[in-house]
């Protein structure tokens, strides 16, 4: 087939850059959506009596038709056809003559090329959601599973203080809630309808992009046909969710990691979830959470190539654009693995509450409760500070810990101690006394389950209302 | 100063550690926040009786004599006491004496860090957002002053169609616009307070949050402290929108700079906004909008630079951490500077309308016309491109352009052509023409310049309920 | 087929993660290595007495037959086999037996893996080299073709200074010749044997690795196991040198397209490498060159991933590190497609030099030359450019140039002009007069080009040199 | 002081235009650099006779007391004045009068600048490669402490096989090494001179480029004047050279961390590399490991900025590359904080080699040896493989290791066991038989720690090498 825009060319293409410059391998993905934007173009311009309703119906059956050959597998994607676009185009007017040619009236592949990507956006938004949701279940599941569970609390990976397991993983779903927080504004920005914009100003024909904008449920035009062509902000938005939520993922595969090592001895993963080695026969290792660790550079690599892509394009459409949908294809794909695949390791992990509460009965957690215990008698907290430093120092010396010292030895450290305070260190004191709001108490973490659970309503509401959306699209 | 945590140490720190873990040269910038939040933590700790009144007047009225040191620059930073925090604890405990060591109670580091970055982006978001309207205001001014101009409209930076100037202008007022809409989200969850998460778990002393929250007027408080205190998710969205803001300032920077040139000749920046040579007398340089463009990098570099570091991190607190701060209080500064900056660019600058109609005179920016004027009269597009672009071919060979054609030319070329083809392919036509809604027509981009007049009034009104929010705080 | 490493597992491995950990997709481009690897790796287990020679001539022979299947497209490779090595593997053992599960004895598949990828970037920086070797003399052709054309030379592309065409295109000469001096220390790096560091320890079997390297043609190996399989650096740097290239290519490609503008007008690309619009008949876009800068993004993007990915991981093989192989593959037929299709466009293009002269003539770059023949006549240096600046502001106000102005006419502005003022300052004297080393005088391009040609022997000697290296490994 | 480029212009540059622009707070830090070369300059110009004799002592003496005045501390610098090229060049001018404005004959601030930063770069380079010598010598002396030091290596972060703890580290050298390799290609390309490119053209004084070369004991002159003002390579190279080092020292960082908590408890940290927390008096935080693994991000960042602020930039100088020196400064303070942090950390570190050697006896790290001794006696390596999997499953539930079996458990599970199967599965058997080359048997790594002291001869003649080239420049 003769390339679209010929007619003022002496000699075509080189074969190099025809081979370079397709992107049939991937834009393929967008078939629906591309069909979709068709379909529905091609009865705007009926409607607007710009082509016969003989010629729309025509393209409508004949983009149907391609549909199914997609979907069922008897397409034969074909790479000097440049892209998903021209694949399409060109198997229409094979099949339908000259109506197939009308089909491209007012518009061009700008913003047929941005309409598909935005439906294809807003559509990968909701499926984020659903996949945020499902996760934010099961951190909630294994929440309520070790809901009694003490665990050391760390900063700077050194035990801190003892905390709830249950309240460690109830961080995790405020990451995820954020997570979903930003999609909204990525949908709302993928659902704004570029078509109509024409290479860059619009069209003469007479189009009406209200009828379109209905034909594929979109819930805004964009004002400006220059800047509808030339933006790609919902992209680099998209990989910014993507971003950062690749990064709590990561801080979640540091932790399962770090648990499931002999020396931790935490959690045991599903060995569904581990690999072994080819040589180390013992080996039961964390490979899926090391990929997901791994693959956040990759996502990170997406996000900072695209918008160093963007810097300092003038406008409108310039050909570097075409470098926007790999990354995100991938990203989709990855954080798609990435959501997925944790909340199946949540659900198949075993949690050794036993082995957590071994070796808090063992160390320091409890020395900021001691401290705490003088400051309430009127000791100023520094100085509190001061005293129980050296109390753990002296026991480090000593190879014992602070429950191991009696009432005496307590006494002799300072006068300021009494009886009580061999109950008011115990792991459970440590974590029962930590009861505001936010705090690690039993019934601090009771509430914030509950308020997950209000919030996984209204985030599933939010989908419903997406789809609502998305499915006014005729296929 | 004896450092606050001694006591279990039994050797001093490093002075090169000192040095270099030193963070009060640039933090001192959250002064204010730190005041405020003291304060706050001080009535919170009265009120609920673990402090007693007096000693929490004597904090408050010695954090307010501070505040005025700091202010009138009367303040000697100290590199030894680390941070703003240590810097302004110690002046207090110097002053006041015991009851500035009281200060402390119920709190940490890690939650008191984390209150002063709250609130200080809260703050930056208010500045962004106002800096974002002027910008918008400045490009509706342009857009008014030169409403009548056309220039040639760009893809590829090949000349593509005639548009209107001031539809140029408005796509980067439909960019400030989304920049303006990622801010309420980073606002949101800026304006959630993280303090009373302790270290990490929590505090002992029954201190009240919904206390504190109200008196730093906090829309929220987190529901997890362990998140509270490891979450800098709004950091990132900052950099993010930091990001994608330089991003457009960069895009519109190149085009400046473009226009300059004496071979675009489209405008004459101000004398203000340029600079010269030492050693070319002639030279006038865009400089600014080159620095611009290329601080983009240096921003991208923030957000990549805070995502990995973030990256991988367990749970709660690590010191990778303190990294959250230079990255984005020079990324304020630096689209403080590009939107300032380039609203006085668009102000100051000349625009040369002549120039621009003179070269579109000269040039194929009309083909399209040509070629939309065969397909109304019923020839399918594809074969009219190819007619078009065979046209064009003949008139570069023959050093004219389509409009020094004669009506005979075109019968030669089209049976379908008419006397009509010619009034349908001047410059203005090709404006007129285009008049879908989001087009380049007069009276679309008229359309445009009043609606934007409605999203600044709802900006504005935006402004308005945050700074509301904001001014809760009592300094 | 099993696991390789079931026996300590209990389930098998869930589905999703078979699929996503898969890396047969992309890998399969190191089947020659992986080949050539296990070939070596047999001959030196029979060498040893580890096998005997008759598994070791049955190993040998079934990874030929193997190693022609794949090139002649006849294998058929399985996902569920999850990577190259794998699949290699199991069909070897299908094929001749319980030798074939010898093979591994005695190494890993971290030792493998890395053996595999060491060999491959070896490879593909003589491959680089070869393709900057001709960019550099595709480069040379040009400047020799249009040796004597003089262009404006541009600094914060504002006219600077007239510079010869040559010299500008030379300046892209001397940034390839950097790229390839980036080139050895990857290759030595690469040339570096990791294989029998084993899983991470080496082994127990008694294997000698002088042998394998023998048989694989590596300059060195590693000194150290654990550094063996752990180190992606070799990686990394190639990737950093695809950045800088890529980043010299972005140059020259926004450079190609300006001056494809209408407004430059400095050169026509040739038809092949330039596409159309389906839409604007008219154009003719540089598509090629804002693709290559387009790309440039994408391979920052590769190395900031990967740089992120390996960041903070613990020795010695983590599974992030799978994330090395996409990236460079990726980066390596972008650079070869930005340096093959660049030397190309160099030599298709038309310069218009004619063009450029006309521009010369109408403009200030000669206002140097007239403040230097000024301090040459003992003005200080400050106070001459003050009088030209206000020269030129006055032409300016004029409509004319500084060559338009008459002996007298210098003589009012400053008592100081002589009659060959008018001589001092044309075009041709302006780059005459800089014929300092490193100057854009045509004796000095001249001498830059015969540079030039002792570089590309001496870079060819070096090519050759690798070759003999590489060329020691047995197919 | 009036602008040096004011004559053109009829207006003066907006004030936060010149607050913005202003460089001066950190090119302040190239105050020798600039003095050394204008000395140069000016020396070059007295000998081919561009300026008299008289006034090119005046300005060598003139610079002499400025560069006294400034490292006295006396010396006021202007943001007015933008640069430190500025303010010397003011400073010289208030001094020595008219002689002072000749110094700017025959240069430009784009080659000025040029040639400071080059200096400034080759000198650093030195100064990391002494750091990174010691830091060396420092991994040599731990590995040379606790030679016979047995440790757990791991894969996945799980216990793999058996390691010599100094193996372990002289990984680290290894990497270093390479770091150190990565110099040398930094410091030629910093090497070379830049100064006589003058504006982007050339000079049409008569310069002579070999005397500056001479003077400043540059290594070669840059071959083409517009090459010389836009190349930032060596900028971008030595940011390349600071993340892979940085991300080796994040790797080391992860280690330290993870050794150091209390379930590893691998090694303790002096006092002085640690710090505490407010609130936690029992913390002992590895904050310094922590900063070094953060601050990687901080300088992957500045690498990405560079490049993407250099990507697409039209030749020749453009004001966007005032972005290269913020990140490079940054960068060699943060490079040389983890070098020598690390170094000193590395001495004063404990070593716990009971604590390690605990924990093999209790783990399955000889597994492989198991499954080795089994592939000896001709037992095919995957079922051997296979074998020792289940036993180490059957030992996992029955609580016991491989080393708590009898010699008749042995024959239970496989008949090819015989009694000298309980010798060959020790620790020390473990790390005694993987003795290939890099193997971590004692003999090897001794070997390899004589290789590190050759290693670090070279090194340091290298540095005296470098050292003789940058002491010809007169200061």
């Amino acid at each position: 087939m003769a390339k679209l825009w010929g007619g003022r060319f002496t000699k075509g293409t080189d074969k190099a850059v025809e081979d370079f410059t397709s992107s049939i391998a991937f834009d393929q993905r967008m078939y629906a959506e591309d069909i979709a934007g068709s379909k529905a173009h091609a009865k705007m311009l009926a409607k607007q009596g710009i082509i016969s309703q003989a010629d729309c119906d025509a393209i409508v059956e004949g983009l149907t038709a391609i549909r199914e050959q997609i979907e069922s597998g008897s397409f034969d994607f074909s790479v000097a056809l440049e892209d998903i676009h021209m694949n399409i185009e060109k198997r229409l007017t094979d099949a339908i003559g000259e109506a197939g040619g009308r089909l491209h009236t007012g518009r061009s592949r700008n913003d047929q090329c941005a309409v598909d990507l935005h439906m294809l956006v807003r559509k990968e938004v909701v499926h984020m959601a659903t996949l945020l949701v499902d996760m934010q279940k099961a951190i909630l599941e294994v929440a309520s599973k070790y809901e009694d569970v003490i665990m050391p609390g760390y900063t700077h990976l050194q035990r801190a203080q003892p905390v709830l397991f249950s309240h460690h993983m109830m961080a995790y779903f405020s990451m995820m809630q954020r997570d979903f927080e930003r999609l909204p504004l990525v949908f709302t920005h993928a659902d704004s309808m570029p078509l109509g914009a024409g290479a860059l100003a619009g069209s003469t024909y007479g189009i009406d992009q209200s009828y379109t904008q209905q034909l594929l449920g979109f819930s805004s035009i964009y004002e400006n046909s220059m800047d509808a062509v030339s933006d790609r902000d919902y992209v680099v938005e998209f990989l910014s969710f993507a971003s950062l939520c690749m990064m709590h993922l990561s801080r979640l595969s540091e932790e399962l990691i770090l648990w499931s090592t002999t020396e931790f001895g935490f959690i045991e993963l599903d060995d569904a979830h581990c690999t072994g080695s080819s040589i180390m026969p013992q080996k039961k290792n964390p490979d899926v959470c090391e990929l997901v660790r791994g693959k956040t550079g990759r996502i990170y690599g997406h996000l900072l190539g695209l918008l160093t892509t963007l810097k300092g394009l003038p406008l409108t459409y310039n050909k570097d654009m075409q470098e926007d949908k790999e990354g995100i294809f991938d990203a989709i794909d990855t954080v798609h693995f990435g959501l997925s695949i944790n909340a199946a390791m949540l659900r198949g992990m075993k949690v050794n509450g036993k082995r957590m509460h071994d070796v808090l009965a063992d160390d320091f957690s409890n020395a900021t409760d001691m401290a705490d215990y003088l400051a309430k008698k009127g000791v100023p907290f520094r100085e509190a500070h001061e005293i129980v430093g050296a109390a753990v120092q002296h026991c480090i010396q000593n190879h014992c810990v602070l429950l191991d010292l009696t009432v005496e030895d307590f006494k002799a450290i300072s006068p300021h101690f009494e009886a009580d305070i061999l109950d008011a260190i115990t792991i459970e004191s440590c974590v029962k006394g930590r009861n505001n709001y936010s705090g690690t108490a039993p019934e601090c973490v009771a509430r914030q389950r509950q308020v997950g659970q209000v919030v996984i309503h209204r985030e599933e509401a939010q989908i419903q209302e997406w789809l609502r959306i998305i499915q006014q699209v005729e296929p």
